[in-house]
């Protein structure tokens, strides 16, 4: 707990309005996303580079922890205050400092929101590709922080795959300014791609120079419905087999249809429909056609039930109603969903569903998937009663086993919600121990008095 | 110098075919594609990375440095033996591990050589975008080293953009395994990409999975010749503004054309030429009319006084041509050539032109400039006599300025070559003093003994 003459001193770097530690404030701030809460012992809300930088030296001289935080809509915790950890928003550090159409790239404050970034973007013709389901308020640092990525990250890559430079902070109190301006760079160590998906463990990032890319003219999106998970990761298989690649290729399984239709939004689906496939295509308008030939001849296959195209802005909504009721209808299921992230390679795709669905019956939990199957990342929701204690530890065996398989089949644990305090105790069973062992020097190099959001990313 | 004991044991480790200190060899070694020489102690060719980790454990034992080698066609340096070195060859090391086209990678030993690993990808329509100049005989591990790239990165990105995971041995003997085989990754810190690049002053990079991406159907070229290198560079920005992105777009500047033109290569240019664009579109047969379309209006404009396009590959080769002279053509007009490989904004490449030639006029000196810019990388050479002191003098604060130059445009040292032991001294001027501490710092990390390419990348 900070001495009332630490408090005191972020209070004189800040002002009373920027360094809080009233009731409510920290309230707000005692939790993420993720299931689980703990009050900070104070909210610091920068305004600059200089401030992060003059915060970190007083964390340090005061040794208090600090917890980044952007929008705080992660899921794994990441920005889940530690207990007497100082909690850093960059909600104010929400400023555009360059927009520059001719180099294709804009420079930000990292707090600002991720949608804000594209739609400045589109202003000029141009695009960030980013696309997390919370770009509509989370913000570009925390993005940074998990290597964030989407639909889009299918054709358009990831965080890391759009980020020419960064300034930053490390825990030692060190300014950093990483990359450069420039499309290629060969001169310094990658500094910019070892603290993108640091999950704010080595430096905070306070300013970042983004990649911008040409907006493509077009988008034409297919709703398919196939008659089991197989025939479904059948197509996911033979489009990622095909030169078109298309710019979104989302998947549900038949749990998630079920879920829809137990929530009354399936009304579209034909009957008999145990999987979605939600695609879309993009581009210049004339070579649309071609890719939808492409696609539509790849998606075709043994246990299509129905494929619908979609065109118009309104057509394109209607194709994704069912997908987007998801959330919503898995709440019904039960009160908690335990939110896996995992990833295999796309060919192991259809594997993993049928490993699931195994692991489901055999442990007697509901588990809902869907995702981005063109990158073989799935999110795994086991649904569960908080408080049913048999129902969580089997939970929690069906968990363990589900990172097994993945890791068998040639996987990963996270693919784009990072590690955070929710997954740390699977990494040694992917990271060898001399490479995590590198992993935790690193972390003492850049932060040798582990200030900066402990207990996150790598395992005690 | 290593005891024979040390000798002894790297013979007992390799057999003595493997690991040789004859005066043969030691000369064959003893210098990459650098002016500058130096006899390694001994030359090492494992076979494995088995055989690296234990090399490098030897040579702590023994506290020798290692050298690593790809096929030694650096120009900055980087496989030069320091006295004392051993150097260790990737040659042997060049066995493709996995191909897999159904999750388009590829796992290789990093001594395979890089067209080998472009060819084995087009017979299952998947090709290894990174085109270096060399890649008809570099081997993958120096484009690792280097972060290196080619024409097609204005479009596919550098060689950091398509791997997705590496085996290495640090210099303090540990042996990692870095990234996944997905896609996506959000798992651990990404040490991948901080050793690409490193220039094997991290760890020697052993194996790699490489991503492969569809190959395209077709290619269109284009040669342009302007008046001025005004024109060509405003062309250039042209091109980069508009949303078709070209597979290449290759300038030479006025010095270039003389050097072609004094070497009775430039029959087939219209007079008056001062400046050339070489312009590669690729994709879909279909599509390549509209690519050509949009990408010829682009290079529509003040001062072009040809443009030819070429679709059969022998047109494609006679377009190139010139293109193909110019390592040829420069060689006359001095017998020395100081290569830069910088980067600017592609909105700032007609001020670096102009600068350069000004750079030219004041220290008196024919210097040519070449290269990718689409991404605003140009290779500036400084054409000069090694016996004439006044001249190198001259090249010398020519140089210094020439950093500076770029370094005022927001550009970076090093594109795609690297640092070595060429450019150390000017990595102070671009990289700021609390960074490049924390680069030394991650150097010590790794390699606590310093012996993996000691003298490059870092300046001392």
């Amino acid at each position: 707990m900070p001495s009332p003459a630490a408090l005191d001193a972020f209070v004189a770097l800040l002002g009373p309005d920027r360094a809080r530690s009233d009731a409510d404030t920290l309230t707000l701030y005692a939790q993420d996303e993720t299931p689980g809460r703990c009050l900070p012992e104070a909210v610091l809300f920068p305004h600059s580079h200089e401030e992060v930088a003059a915060i970190v030296r007083l964390a340090l001289e005061h040794r208090l922890a600090i917890t980044p935080r952007g929008a705080g809509s992660g899921n794994v915790g990441g920005a889940q205050p530690t207990p007497g950890s100082l909690v850093l928003s960059f909600e104010c550090m929400n400023r555009v400092l360059e927009f520059n159409p001719a180099d294709r790239l804009i420079v930000v404050q990292t707090g600002v929101v991720t949608d804000d970034i594209d739609r400045l973007a589109r202003s000029a013709g141009l695009m960030y590709a980013p696309d997390p389901g919370s770009s509509a308020y989370c913000r570009i640092g925390g993005n940074l922080a998990m290597n964030a990525a989407g639909p889009r990250a299918v054709k358009y890559g990831v965080t890391r795959d759009h980020v020419l430079a960064l300034r930053a902070v490390t825990g030692a109190g060190r300014e950093l300014r990483t990359g450069a301006r420039t499309s290629k760079y060969a001169t310094g160590y990658d500094l910019t791609r070892l603290l993108i998906g640091s999950e704010g463990t080595l430096a905070l990032i306070t300013e970042a120079t983004l990649k911008l890319v040409p907006a493509p003219e077009r988008t034409a999106s297919f709703r398919l419905c196939y008659a089991s998970n197989t025939a479904a990761c059948a197509a996911v298989s033979r489009v990622m087999q095909q030169p078109v690649v298309p710019s979104a290729l989302e998947f549900m399984d038949r749990r998630s249809i079920e879920a829809i239709r137990n929530y009354g939004a399936a009304e579209g689906l034909p009957p008999g429909t145990e999987a979605v496939l939600m695609v879309e295509a993009d581009g210049p308008a004339e070579d649309i056609p071609r890719q939808v030939a492409a696609l539509e001849n790849a998606l075709q296959g043994e246990g299509l039930l129905e494929l619908q195209t979609g065109f118009t802005p309104a057509e394109i909504q209607t194709l994704w109603t069912a997908r987007k009721s998801l959330s919503h209808a898995v709440k019904k299921i039960a009160p908690l969903k335990i939110n896996e992230d995992i990833v295999v390679p796309v060919s192991r795709l259809a594997e993993l569903v049928a490993a699931i669905d195994a692991l489901g019956t055999l442990h007697r939990l509901p588990i809902v998937s869907f995702g981005h199957a063109g990158n073989g990342n799935l999110h795994v929701n086991l649904m569960v009663h908080p408080d049913a204690a048999e129902e969580m530890a089997r939970a929690e065996s069906c968990l363990k086993e589900l990172v097994e398989t993945v890791l068998r089949l040639g996987g990963t644990l996270s693919g784009e919600h990072g590690i955070g305090t929710k997954k740390r105790k699977f990494i040694p069973l992917e990271i060898e121990p001399e490479t995590l062992g590198l992993m935790r020097e690193l972390k003492r190099l850049f932060d040798p008095q582990g200030i900066l959001n402990p207990g996150k990313k790598l395992p005690d």
